[in-house]
């Protein structure tokens, strides 16, 4: 007789009952059991991005900037879509162009290296960082769910840090490097995004951002800086991210072509223009991250590569331009949302429903009187048809029990408007204390 | 004052001290200062395979499938290429079809997840599996470096398996679950390529199949199979892999097109048919890999996979006739390079030299009466002319510290007979006693 072949997930790796795990699946559970329902969960994109695109025209793009600008022959062009590349990308160099000139970022090509989005950015980035179960990452709270994923997945311990009207309070992650070396522990990073965090919303304002530097020298821990959103800023609007701001290389700046670009292409990449000592020399950050690379994904695909090359080739290499049209969308999208919050909850509405009036990004925040639970959840999809996000599953402590995370980017303003009303009939029935 | 903002590699995660790394870069450098010699290192596609792909074409006709077999509307289809997907995948149908008909591999597509490459499938499995420092994982050795190079990432111990003419020594196999057993740790999985393995060569026959099933069965371990390498068996000479002998789910089944298609599309694919058993009901591994692949790199480009099923749909939804044209390069490949070794190593050499002679696959084995290592490389290359790698890169014990690996899928007959002529010389003058 032989045991059962079935596996026992008590047996298996701890990552697999990550509450967020369960936490998504039941999201799309519910919005495929309401399919009429409105959701604000997606922070999908608008569906005017995610079409039409001329892939071979992108690509033909990328060709020719490989055998005008970079003197490969057109055969060999053709083969570097095909073959095997190298581990740190084959669009380093326009990356790093639309970096310096659009965001104030100056990176060599050989600090870059480009990714499986963002996400294979930020698994790379923890993999090099943490040695062992002594380093800690400090995290916002509530957070990015693919960033405490990826650590969960490296059995990475994660200490939150409150995030408040101007983002991460410096001081609670103060208070934090504090404890952890009291129990011999380190915080060897903290991960921030400090333009319109995901589920936040929130912007932190430039004097937090010089001040969080100054903790990361003081404490020598590293930030890893998330900037998915930052290109929703008005341009005259914008602040300086932490890499422009930085002097010491504390920060490692993580990007992603999914909001600028489409999600589909799957590419992102990490400055990390750290240098590493080695007994015998110093290497890149960035190339010890090519590294890793090669055992997790071997190289990004050289066509998605090409299709993002000719997207900045196109606009002129330049983030912003690429991004300008969906910047101006998501914008009138988030007005839209927070238009209707004012106008639908103005009155009528039980005490202590807050929403919050983010300056850009995907998201808006909404303060409950009650648990903005799953069975909360239920109600709201079912008898109002309206979706929304739990703030809680988002966060390692609970916080956030009584928030909602509301989500425009990808509908049309009257679904938005029609939207907020069943929320507000919904808010005004079933929130009352 | 601030500390250095610099990094010391001692700080970082032991993964970055990898010698694997070392050594793969070391290859590199070499053939960069010797580009005249012929190099016998890469295991690369052949150029013919790495050019004049209709990219363009190869979509139109995915797309068309999603409309007239999957039913989704033109306008679905062509959205479906640039959104976020599922982290399981959209090909998985094809890969599914393909598997039945060429393999017996009978797997619904729901056991199925694609993946960038086998690296991410090996990765995602490993991570699945390996509780934690008590689970160790058996390979082969000498061994491929992304399955060492992913448990390193992982901190997943290693044992060593000894790896003889006939593949894996299931014996030795079972004295290490036993040993392992007498030290409180487990054997939780093994790695094992029973198709011409990188690097060894070596195929493994029906009944050793068999055999090492049985043990997997009697020691309740996984076995994480790799076939990159069976398809350049020729057709009337083809094993059931472990996966088609496979009745009680113990196989972990890992396939990739970067041979079969092309390497830049980044596209491979695990099946985990296996059930674990939660608190609340069952999952399939697969869904649980596709679940941690959302903190790995989400999903798996849908540009790269609807490239990947036009090749299939072009080819009568088979991966033996996708990769027929293939198999036939590179076992001409083989058997001239097999054919040159007997030709010009056959007399004036210093004892101790043997070649072997693979039914398959992309390397031959040649064993040296001294040490291969690289002070011997810079020699062959200088001197010489003519690039291999030394075995005991791969290797955890430093196994095959007197054999080296010759690869010769990339390079063109002609090139193939000259490359031998220069490792005679180079054999005949610096290898003997």
């Amino acid at each position: 007789m032989t045991a059962s072949p079935d596996l026992y997930v008590r047996d298996l790796h701890g990552s697999l009952q990550d509450p967020v795990l369960g936490a998504v699946g039941f999201l799309n559970e519910v919005m495929s059991r309401y399919p009429d329902a409105i959701s604000f969960a997606p922070g999908a994109p608008h569906p005017e991005f995610v079409q039409g695109l001329d892939t071979r025209a992108l690509t033909e793009r990328f060709l020719t900037h490989l055998v005008t600008d970079r003197g490969l022959d057109p055969a060999g062009a053709e083969r570097a879509l095909y073959e095997y590349g190298p581990a740190q990308g084959l669009i380093n160099d326009l990356v790093a162009e639309a970096l310096r000139g659009d965001q104030g970022i100056h990176a060599d090509p050989r600090e870059i290296v480009i990714t499986v989005g963002a996400q294979e950015a930020m698994l790379l980035t923890l993999r090099a960082l943490f040695r062992d179960a002594d380093d800690v990452l400090a995290v916002a709270d509530p957070c990015f769910v693919g960033i405490t994923g990826a650590a969960r997945l490296l059995d990475i311990p994660l200490v939150p840090v409150q995030e408040g009207p101007v983002g991460l309070d410096v001081d609670h992650l103060a208070a934090q490097c504090r404890e952890a070396r009291a129990t011999g522990r380190r915080v060897r990073a903290c991960y921030v995004a400090p333009d319109f965090s995901n589920p936040g919303g929130v912007r932190m304002p430039l004097g937090v951002r010089h001040r969080l530097l100054d903790l990361a020298a003081h404490e020598d821990l590293l930030l890893i800086e998330d900037n998915a959103y930052g290109f929703t800023a008005s341009e005259d609007d914008s602040l300086p991210g932490l890499k422009a701001l930085d002097r010491e290389r504390r920060v490692v700046h993580i990007g992603t072509f999914a909001k600028v670009g489409f999600p589909g292409a799957r590419v992102g990449y990490a400055v990390a223009d750290q240098r590493v000592r080695h007994a015998d020399g110093e290497r890149l950050l960035a190339e010890e991250l090519a590294d890793l690379k090669t055992m997790v994904t071997v190289n990004t695909s050289p066509l998605s590569q090409a299709v993002v090359g000719g997207l900045l080739l196109d606009h002129g290499r330049s983030l912003t331009a690429l991004a300008r049209a969906k910047a101006e969308r998501y914008r009138r999208n988030l007005a839209c949302l927070v238009d209707a919050l004012d106008h639908h909850l103005a009155d009528e509405l039980p005490p202590g429903i807050v929403w919050h009036r983010p300056a850009g990004g995907f998201f808006v925040r909404v303060d409950l009187p009650v648990p903005a639970d799953h069975a909360l959840l239920e109600v709201s999809a079912g008898a109002y048809g309206v979706l929304w996000t739990p703030m809680s599953q988002f966060s390692l402590t609970g916080r956030g029990d009584r928030q909602i995370r509301l989500s425009c980017s990808y509908l049309e303003p009257d679904r938005i408007e029609t939207g907020v009303r069943r929320l507000a009939a919904f808010l005004r029935k079933e929130t009352g204390a």
